[in-house]
């Protein structure tokens, strides 16, 4: 089955044809580790989806040769899919502490914590695995303990940044390693997989210390106000400047929202958090506090509609609610899709008498291109292979590897499934393998596919009507019917001609078919469908979805 | 009837839950005249729904008292709802030249043409309607021919600016008429209507022309290239400036999408348009000219998937396809809820190997916080009513009318439906009238309400579950089902098991409903929703709509 003897195959199984789902396979010889294992969330059009998961089939028809997983970060794009795989691939965890924590509590929840092996890595720490050795090196982003990995291979090395970006004066812990970048480079990288989200944007990206100064400013400036803060919730740093501006001026904090409790608890537990007794409060006792002593950390910074800051501000919320003159501060920026749903929840709040800011309280996670520069500069790959970002991203990293000396043939944009096969000499993409979106809706996990959307999006359109008959067995004689049936598709009180209309199309297509004596279902059904399906396109110009149901009596 | 004498009433029927549908009555004694009726575009909630048209029972129920609809500009949010409205209020329509020629393409399509009667009013004319004297005041805007509206009553004027930018330096005409602005001041002006759109961004927005020179920036820069464009229809300006950077860099140009060619028609027609002989091709004839001796100017800058760059990038327009090496320029910002659709275009277009240019050729055609502080600052009213916009820009007029020192007693953010009724003395809302959304789907327009679009949200969710049983009449006695047909639940093949259990569930309650004779149908269609229901929410987490049907044999 060896194509080629010692060369390393690079297999990204998600991830380059949307955000999220990051997940890549290296493969040497009979020895493969799998980088990341994340989510996606599905896009518009898949209605009743909650998650995207990747098809893992490559791994499957390989877990003999699969050693384990090497996860980069906590964030849900690099282990959501995590419990849904390890089902299927169950090998070993490697994570750093915090990303640890998290997966953990993921794990428990799916019952596969007695089941799966892990081992916590700490920074500088190799992992050696069939052919591979892994190293964690540190990096900064918006949650602790992110990690890049050296991949060492027979073939050679390579740099895997995760998401990163320089932070030289991070809330907790160090900067990242860039001596170690450094010293990579010096020994000979053979590829360099960087991050690419911020790739458009010039310039450097802020320090999360610089959020800090600016929460200060607006504690200072608002020292009459309750306050209420959403973010995302796995950004501990960006949760401890706040704690830190709340012990300052002398306010309690209150947590809502589900995500945020867990991951402050988990963050609190491994000691990520540094918060004084005393400071952290239940919603009970919130009424115990004049508004001006409190400080309401929440979710919902995305305008989701299950989140608490969206239900805060349109009244659902069971125990918290909008008083003029609250500030509220969104600390984080639209995701791409976001944009009006947030735009929703800033207008409800102005509504109900809150002033709102929703700029400047926000630095992003990820690298802009001076840093992209710095690492490129530092490690010096022989090839380059962008990753993480919107095709767009890819294609603007892909510039800046070459403004920096890549070789244009050694910049590889690749697709999920592409097999690409490196070594000193050469690279190609020489395969391309089975990959591409498992749909989770509820429990189910990949019974909605194509045709189920597919369903979905027309009956969400136009609705359905439903035309049943009864048939007598042997003589075709209708003994019921034909009724009709519709939902979502016009009100019925007010359109009583347009449905007796449609009943009297209906009852000649039926009694021509009496009338001729057929039988046959299939040309029963497509008769029907097509001069009722006719008339209401004719009379409305919509396409409900029609389905004729014939009952066989004895 | 009356509420009070020599009191304006100023009555919104739309516009201020949504960005579109702005339609605002003025009404003084027997007389009523309505700025703008304009149309929105469904939230993505609404399934199916093509438009938003507003509710105008109250110009229905005071059809006597109605004068006339006066038209700012020619945009579908300020225009879009005539045809449907006017079917129903037939009253003269006054509006400028170009904003006329698009209101008469508009009820041409509908028929309506040689029914209404429509006025075109220059810059600087008064029409008298009843107790009203309505003039026209030259603004500037991303479409020409915009205009304010000093609206004269005896309780005194009322300014309202339509959307509106102060643009010095015009494309086409003359900057807007400050000088009016600042006589109609003097005299003493009781309430400003200002667009509020851009009212959180500071500064002063960009002329129209320094698009152009952006423009020739890249024609210079790029003259071995094909250029695709992709702007606003409506934005005649924008597309004389490219038309003008394509004669001076001779190349030839391409009209693509429906809109943009009729917008092109109706202006050149009535010369508002500037484009020399042969400048124009047909698609026909694109292969007979080198690529970079091309331009392509297109719909589809928001990303909507039935207009044209968004087909052309996917590789689905019949006659133009992205080549190697195209240069595609976004003239135009997303509007928000676009950015996920705008986005995906861009991937796709560089996946395609064009350039994408996305920023920088663009400028905005609303006014910003300087200019609505000149508006201000020259009208000087004693009361403010901020229009056009969310409400989170109506909140930021407010604070500038308030700094500008408009007492904050006197600035009123309306609701859609208020009635607030002014003079000199005083200003109050003092009542709230019938208003709302209408939806049209296809040819209908209302018939899809609430209940049916309930029923499509939930449809799209979990799809459909159909049980169907024939029932022999007298006795209760079951001759056929109940079958299942499940359509957009989950993928037939592959959930067998599943669904044979519910068909078991189903099997055991009809029987015991047969078995303790029950004959009542709603107790069996409940029995049959509860219990079917809860299995599938037990086995799935899904609540796909349950609809059983029975079918009385004789």
């Amino acid at each position: 089955m060896k194509k080629s003897e010692g060369k390393l195959k690079i297999i990204p199984l998600g991830g380059l044809e949307q955000i999220g789902m990051n997940i890549t396979a290296f493969e040497y010889e009979d020895s493969i580790i799998v980088v990341d294992c994340g989510l996606s969330f599905p896009e518009d059009e898949m209605y009743g989806i909650d998650l995207v998961i990747p098809d893992v089939t490559y791994l499957i028809d390989n877990i003999d040769k699969v050693k384990g997983f090497f996860i980069t970060h906590g964030h849900e794009d690099h282990i959501g899919s995590l419990p849904y795989v390890l089902k299927e691939v169950n090998v070993p965890v490697y994570a750093t502490k915090l990303t640890m924590g998290l997966i953990n509590h993921k794990l428990e929840e799916h019952g596969l914590d007695k089941k799966v092996k892990r081992k916590v890595v700490k920074y500088g720490q190799s992992i050696n695995l069939g052919e591979f050795r892994v190293e964690f090196i540190r990096t900064n982003h918006s949650i602790q303990d992110a990690a890049a990995l050296a991949i060492y291979s027979p073939a050679g090395i390579v740099v895997h940044t995760g998401d990163f970006k320089v932070d030289y004066t991070p809330v907790f812990g160090d900067a990242i390693d860039l001596q170690r970048f450094g010293e990579l480079g010096k020994k000979g990288v053979l590829a360099l997989m960087c991050d690419s989200t911020n790739a458009e944007r010039p310039g450097f990206t802020q320090s999360e210390r610089t959020v800090g100064n600016t929460f200060d400013g607006i504690f200072a400036d608002n020292k009459n106000k309750r306050i209420i803060i959403a973010t995302f919730a796995s950004n501990v740093d960006r949760v401890q400047q706040i704690i830190n501006c709340a012990q300052r001026y002398g306010r309690k904090v209150m947590v809502e929202g589900r995500s945020m409790v867990n991951i402050i608890s988990t963050a609190s537990e491994l000691g990520y958090l540094d918060i004084e007794k005393n400071t952290l409060i239940d919603t009970e006792m919130l009424n115990n506090y004049p508004d001006k002593k409190t400080v309401i950390i929440t979710t919902g910074s995305q305008g989701e509609t299950m989140a608490a800051l969206p239900r805060i501000a349109a009244d659902l919320h069971r125990k918290v609610s909008i008083k003029p003159g609250d500030l509220v501060i969104f600390s984080s920026n639209p995701i791409p899709g976001n944009e009006k749903a947030v735009s929703r929840v800033i207008n409800e709040l102005y509504a109900k008498g809150a002033e709102v800011i929703f700029q400047d309280a926000h630095v992003s996670g990820h690298a802009c291109q001076e840093e992209i520069k710095l690492i490129y500069s530092l490690v010096r790959p022989k090839y380059a292979i962008p990753v993480h970002g919107e095709y767009r991203h890819l294609v603007a990293q892909a510039k800046i590897a070459q403004d920096l000396g890549v070789s244009k043939d050694n910049i590889f944009i690749l697709s999920s499934g592409d097999v690409l096969e490196l070594d000193d000499t050469s690279a190609k993409v020489v395969d391309h393998v089975q990959c591409g979106d498992i749909l989770v809706d509820g429990l189910g996990v990949g019974d909605v596919g194509n045709i189920v959307l597919r369903d979905r999006q027309k009956l969400a359109e136009d609705g359905i009507m439903i035309v049943v008959l009864s048939m007598e067995s042997g003589t075709g004689r209708i003994v019921a019917g034909p009724d009709i049936i519709s939902r979502g598709f016009v009100y019925i009180r007010g359109s009583e001609s347009l449905l007796d209309e449609a009943q009297e199309v209906l009852n000649e297509t039926v009694m021509n078919l009496e009338d001729n004596g057929v039988t046959d279902w299939n040309k029963i059904k497509n008769d029907i469908k097509d001069s009722l399906g006719d008339f209401v396109w004719k009379k409305t110009k919509r396409k409900p979805m029609i389905m004729p149901i014939i009952m066989e009596i004895e």
